[in-house]
């Protein structure tokens, strides 16, 4: 049974990282839900918008597989860019669209998780006063609808680099967020912050960078494995994302790998047979 | 109200087109559902595959929207790829996955359209034998979920290509699943059968390239708007396309690709604001 995750919230749970910023994370045993079925994961995993790209849950999904060696576990998304939590209010299509997705995750999966980034739409002093409490709307209606009382969650901060951005002066209150997130946090018993300390974001200084949202992912886990917030960078971020970049390819996976480039045209048939024979 | 159009099936619906054989088409009155909301639709509209490029639909919805250019048309994507008949059964992930996304649809438009093309996993002839008696009970189930009793329904034929690729092998009976298909449409009063006739592969023998697919897209739209079979090249189909590539961009759909390129980070925040200033 896969062990499958729900991904939910705004455009940085998306992911907006440039995939040619990190080397990619291929993996037979991370699964990524498409048309209510599971496929091997590859990136961009939303399709939210024409611009997704690499999000913070493949590297989640990544470090959890260094635990799980002998487990697959599956990705659910259904995060949406540009998004306040007005956006997501319960009976919203949002909200169905991301139960009704979990729905048809839970008959091939187990769902362990529930993975939440959002607020940059939320960080104006009016709006960042009443988050916890439509947060809490939501996710108690989340979890009751999917019958998950105390399935983890674990819940992001926003980056500290948003008010120099060029967007910046949208942006001077998001401690707000970040302090109504934390709160949420140690007032719920299942769920728990992640610090984005130190995190950088891509040229328009609103989402992280790729190499950012894989340093998230590794928090991300470490919050949901020992069942605790991180407050600050994690000693042993960037050795994890190595050991994980260094994990050689299985043949199934370099199979894949193949095909992807010759469906993308990027191999002619000549070579591609030439090369699938070698795996004979 | 959005005039939307479900789209399903195997992987010819989801589209292969290599996106650099062709010209773009970028129409504001265009949208695509993405988590049960409407955005303006960009290339690829499925998501089933890393592999995932140009479809029919984008075509069809562009020689839509020249009959209609006060109205948005809105296409739902829910076509997975290597998918014969027995995996859309009713019930199935599949199936479910189309009704729900449809459903959502529903919320925020009028169905006017089921576009279907779907068969190359049922070449074997006991399957083609029953693709008829199958796609009724699927087809009657759908309508029925959905409420679309008389929506029309297009059906698309297999490329007669599929014998000639590298995996030709599979496909010397692909006329029996072209029978069937013509056969329902026959039988069936709101379904109208387009034919493939003269259109080409992409490498793989398999898939239709691009420009097929956007000529296929025109066919499927003839048959639509003139609720009838079309069982050769319209002589029209490739004026129209030129028609379709010629349409000047709106002010709208140029922020938009604007917008798109810095997302991507292809072009610095300088380059963006200096031609984002170009607009005001």
């Amino acid at each position: 049974m896969i062990s499958s995750f729900l991904l939910i919230g705004q455009s940085n749970m998306a992911g907006r990282g440039f995939a040619h910023e990190v080397p990619a994370i291929i993996n037979e045993g991370i699964q990524m839900l498409r048309n209510g079925r599971w496929q091997m994961m590859t990136e961009p995993i939303h399709n939210d918008r024409p611009g997704s790209g690499i999000g913070l849950a493949s590297s989640f999904a990544a470090a959890w597989r260094l635990d799980h060696p002998n487990h697959r576990i599956g990705l659910i998304p259904a995060a949406e860019g540009g998004t306040s939590l007005d956006d997501w209010t319960v009976g919203s299509a949002l909200f169905d669209h991301a139960i009704a997705q979990a729905k048809l995750a839970q008959r091939s999966s187990t769902i362990q998780g529930i993975l939440w980034h959002q607020g940059e739409n939320d960080c104006f002093p009016e709006r960042a006063q009443v988050y916890q409490q439509k947060l809490t709307v939501i996710m108690d209606a989340l979890r009751s609808e999917l019958g998950l009382p105390t399935t983890p969650l674990v819940i992001g901060a926003l980056g500290d680099f948003l008010p120099h951005g060029m967007y910046g002066q949208y942006f001077n209150t998001y401690p707000l967020v970040n302090d109504a997130l934390k709160t949420y946090a140690q007032n719920q018993p299942d769920c728990y912050y992640v610090s984005a300390q130190g995190l950088s974001a891509n040229p328009d200084g609103l989402h992280f960078n790729a190499e950012s949202l894989r340093v998230l992912g590794i928090r991300y886990y470490q919050a949901y494995s020992q069942r605790t917030d991180v407050l600050a960078p994690l000693p042993h971020e960037n050795e994890l994302l190595t050991t994980i970049y260094n994990r050689p390819l299985t043949k199934r996976e370099q199979i894949f790998q193949l095909e992807s480039h010759f469906a993308t045209g990027k191999i002619s048939v000549e070579a591609f047979q030439k090369e699938m024979a070698s795996f004979q």
